[in-house]
């Protein structure tokens, strides 16, 4: 059994709720309790005391990029669809790694990290964050403006990685219609089958 | 022919130095005149103006984690020794996946920042990474207490991912001693066959 350990609000268990949706995959949700990713039984799971955490019978995977990894990997299968999320191409599968540091980095040190400062009030750098945001959301638009997709012809967890904090973005003050790429290319997810919205998320 | 853009002092382009020549890959290496990484040519190869990025006859790649996903999938084969850099178990792979995030977050905002200020002149905001860097050094060092290695039972790209921004911990005023699992890790690294030292690197 998948059990997943869950935050309602965090953009990070987002993108785990959309692959086991997009992927149609049996699980149970655990929210924490506020505070409880600190207590001794969860940091046994992650040491960085952080949502999400994935367990699949006793395997813990902790890092919303690494569990995308995992279950892509895992449940996808070698199916064209399942080439989609996890392609067998170097090159391919590097320029999803790519993506995926920026998702670890970039995203979550700018529109994310904006976004807990207005919404949950977390002590920030506001000028430094915003010059990070902006440099990544036009990176981004540029690149989706010539494709639909940020690696290949399709999705992948890539997009999947990067998707939550960008539609969160408003919520950091952000005004993501100076993106226009950036908003087609949430229309084109939001019509993946499977897509499930986060609670309260914005939508352009 | 592959081609390494280069900066000699960056640990980033570090971690692909070690893994062509662990993998004993010829290439050529350019070392980026003083920034070069911001010119439109260089743009073009990486909108985010950072090095190292490998061109490897036109196939193009940024990101210091993703150069290594390349070419531990792409040159490191099917052996058992190929095994030990890209393991083909969708487990193991996660928490690889892992430790390329904590190498692209935390250690890029810890360690390494806090070495950028004290080498470079770098501002930033030392008490919050100085954080940032105790507690992920924390972290590894606990989880080298059992094991060799960041992932299963060999060297991974995990390893090299993580290794050159803690072995460079102290130019950024870290007493590296202190963790004494991270320093018994820092020698298996620097015995095995192609490694390669940083110039002006500290040895524990």
């Amino acid at each position: 059994m998948i059990t997943l350990y869950n935050m309602p609000l965090s953009g990070n268990c987002h993108k785990v709720r959309l692959m086991l949706s997009f992927l149609a995959l049996p699980h149970r949700t655990v929210d924490l309790a506020s505070g409880e990713q600190h207590s001794p039984d969860y940091l046994q799971r992650n040491p960085f005391g952080q949502a999400p955490v994935l367990d699949d019978d006793g395997l813990i995977i902790r890092d919303s990029q690494a569990i995308l990894v995992y279950l892509a990997k895992r449940y996808s299968g070698e199916s064209y669809s399942g080439e989609q999320w996890w392609p067998g191409d170097a090159y391919q599968l590097a320029q999803i790694a790519a993506w995926l540091s920026t998702a670890a980095n970039e995203i979550a040190n700018g529109p994310a990290l904006l976004r807990a400062h207005h919404k949950f009030g977390r002590d920030i750098d506001i000028s430094k964050t915003r010059q990070t945001a902006d440099k990544v959301l036009g990176i981004i638009d540029r690149h989706l403006r010539s494709s639909d997709w940020l690696v290949g012809d399709s999705v992948s967890i890539a997009d999947i990685a990067v998707y939550p904090y960008l539609a969160l973005a408003p919520e950091g003050g952000i005004d993501i219609g100076a993106y226009p790429n950036i908003v087609d290319w949430f229309h084109r997810i939001r019509v993946l089958p499977g897509y499930v919205p986060m609670p309260g998320m914005w939508q352009a």
